[in-house]
């Protein structure tokens, strides 16, 4: 297993015998009849065609564009951001100097955001990638209304034709429709896989193929994952999940998810949108929340030691990150630094996630470390299916759905009902 | 009174004339004997002489660099993050053109953050900014030393000199004693007002500054803001406080602070630090997480309807944000959306706003709604007052210590512990 997962626990009674993981495995794998046509990561191939149609659209993006606008609320927007900053940094856009910088537009109704990216089109050619299975979600297809519209304005019906890739289901919608008609380039939505599953579909590989990295390595990663995470025992993806139940029923309803690595906090959104979305529904589930450290040890640090009892912590450990950096020494030590001097700040950053994890520990907050072997495409596409299938059995054990969203598709209705009324 | 409250609650019997306002204001006004001399923030001038000094230094910044790197933890970080996002945009860095664009260092250890932000330098002129009041938190003093030494050996050592501006302790410390040995340029954080309250101070107006957002307005509304919510009567400010712990005493632990506004949301984090920071002590306070909306009405929205009822919601509404942006008639309106056409998309987001807090509140989560007139420099100053000011009411209301943060202090013992064993 490449992804192990150690426990801190204050009481010692966590025994993962104690939860029905062999039922759980059974119902995912032969039997989840209500949601069947949902579960098509858990073997998920994409077939050759389909990739050598991602690689073709994305060369031609990268060759095409300075700036790529990628279209997408929810599942078709937390995914790739989440995978090209990790892999890529935060700062992406500031530092990339072959591929375009990439922008996410279209999970907001925010006209000051909106004339932002408007204005940042303006520095550089554009290409847009538009993801909804459906078409009709508002902000997605609000967002591409007015981008078609820049854009035809821009580079003419045809020009713009060739500037923009639709993401969509294989057949049905309205936006399968729109590319029928006008003859955009389409890559498929797989019917069978819901939005916050989908960051190693089309919807997420070609605005990660356009940062430039391996898709082919990522897709490693998950596949390895298929294989290593899909037995009944010694699991460690299955005893995240029962940890996870464990501290829920010991009344711990927020879960801390934290990183030390900046670069990964939209990778935390992701796994906090897959967790949210899949298990809180009938009254129950654990709240993530995103800590990224050291950071915000200086602020909700104080809350985690001292603060209300409601938390767990589970700490994402990247090891073997890839720095060199080093704190120089100063012969004149006038910041009394020099007991650090010739250190990495890797291996610095390293002790205190030991050293904060202890701490919590000892103030009575329970920690989950999840430990990741290295920080490269092929162990964060291994995370990736890791969590995706901890999530789903988490939710099997939970006795719910993980894989529908009332709420969401509640609020959805209720803001185009709004938005009729008035018009 | 500038900024208005209003309560969206399930239960009918929240009355403010439950709780001890007015002893809570007496004792914020007159009466902080165990800190009062943190309590420099409730009456604050800035002297004409600092705030010349950090005006010049703004200009000077701005003419001789493309880059100013803030090195800065906690408080030190926060706060000129959160304005300068919420008023110039999250995309500042990628849209400014006559200001230097502006990064954050000094708030983690990770080597790749460290490697990225240096990368980034080599890309223009630089100046630093770096923000410490003793001088020994070790984050910021190690990020100072690398960046000391990358100036020194890129523009020598007077060069260095010339483009370095400390903002420390106005007499103590190892900052102070290196700015003295080296003549570096300084402006003072004030003895009497913590980290987390000081972005109204040198501290968070220099960086506020050099991006070019107007200093004098936002004092001046953090000014009137010291008018407005000193009274101990008809107080949005306070009852915001009251609410709180109305709803924290009824077993809501998690407030979900949330707006519509993506380039608020560092803002709201910097209102999570201060809370947190303040308020989450002897095993007591609510737990502040940030949620942008709609994006996460896609995500944590599911839990929010449907998932465990632990949490309350604050909706800060910004009225009045200027944006024109509409979305334009399609003649053949493929996608369906003529119904919103011709609409203002901040006009949509208002409407989204409204039906979002009527859904939540059906769904049985209480909610407050904090309206702010304008998004503009005089009404966030005005606002940062008042948050100030609620959250330290809220602390005297719980009877805890709003000044202090022992746990975060432990923190940066123990790191320091670890790596001088280490040593």
């Amino acid at each position: 297993m490449n992804i192990s997962v150690q426990q801190f626990l204050n009481e010692k009674d966590f025994n993962i015998k104690n939860y029905d993981i062999s039922e759980a495995h059974n119902t995912l794998e032969n039997n989840m009849p209500a949601d069947k046509n949902m579960t098509g990561w858990v073997r998920m191939h994409i077939s050759d065609t389909e990739l050598n149609k991602i690689k073709m659209l994305s060369e031609k993006i990268r060759k095409q564009s300075d700036i790529l606008i990628v279209i997408g609320a929810g599942g078709s927007y937390c995914g790739a951001r989440a995978v090209i900053e990790l892999l890529k940094s935060q700062n992406y856009n500031d530092l990339t100097e072959n591929s375009p910088k990439i922008y996410f537009l279209g999970h907001n109704l925010s006209g000051i955001y909106m004339e932002n990216i408007l204005k940042i089109c303006d520095k550089g050619e554009v290409s847009v990638n538009v993801i909804s299975k459906s078409g009709t979600t508002l902000e997605p297809s609000t967002a591409f209304r007015i981008l078609r519209n820049y854009m035809e304005k821009r580079y003419g019906q045809d020009g713009a034709k060739d500037r923009i890739v639709c993401t969509t289901d294989a057949e049905k919608g309205i936006l399968r429709s729109l590319c029928n008609k006008v003859g955009y380039e389409t890559l498929v939505v797989p019917a069978n896989i819901g939005g916050r599953y989908s960051v190693l579909t089309p919807v997420g590989l070609l605005p990660i193929a356009v940062s430039g990295i391996d898709i082919d390595e990522l897709l490693r990663g998950a596949y390895d994952g298929e294989k290593e995470y899909a037995v009944p025992e010694n699991n460690s993806c299955y005893e995240y999940a029962a940890l996870r139940k464990y501290l829920a029923d010991k009344g711990k309803n927020v879960e801390m998810i934290a990183t030390f690595e900046p670069c990964a906090e939209t990778f935390l959104q992701w796994h906090r949108q897959l967790y949210a979305e899949s298990l809180g529904k009938n009254g129950i589930g654990i709240l993530p929340t995103v800590a990224v450290y050291t950071r915000d040890l200086h602020s909700i640090g104080q809350f985690i030691q001292d603060g209300s009892p409601i938390l767990f912590e589970t700490v994402f450990k990247f090891q073997n990150v890839d720095s060199t950096c080093e704190i120089p020494f100063d012969e004149e030590n006038s910041d009394d630094l020099n007991y650090a001097a010739n250190q990495k700040l890797s291996d610095i950053n390293n002790s205190s996630i030991d050293g904060v994890i202890k701490a919590h520990n000892e103030g009575n907050v329970p920690v989950i470390q999840v430990t990741i072997p290295k920080l490269d495409a092929y162990n964060v596409g291994n995370l990736i299916y890791f969590l995706e299938r901890s999530c789903a059995i988490n939710g099997i054990l939970d006795k719910i759905n993980p894989f529908d969203q009332p709420g969401v598709e509640a609020y959805k209705k209720n803001i185009q009902k709004i938005l009729r009324n008035k018009a």
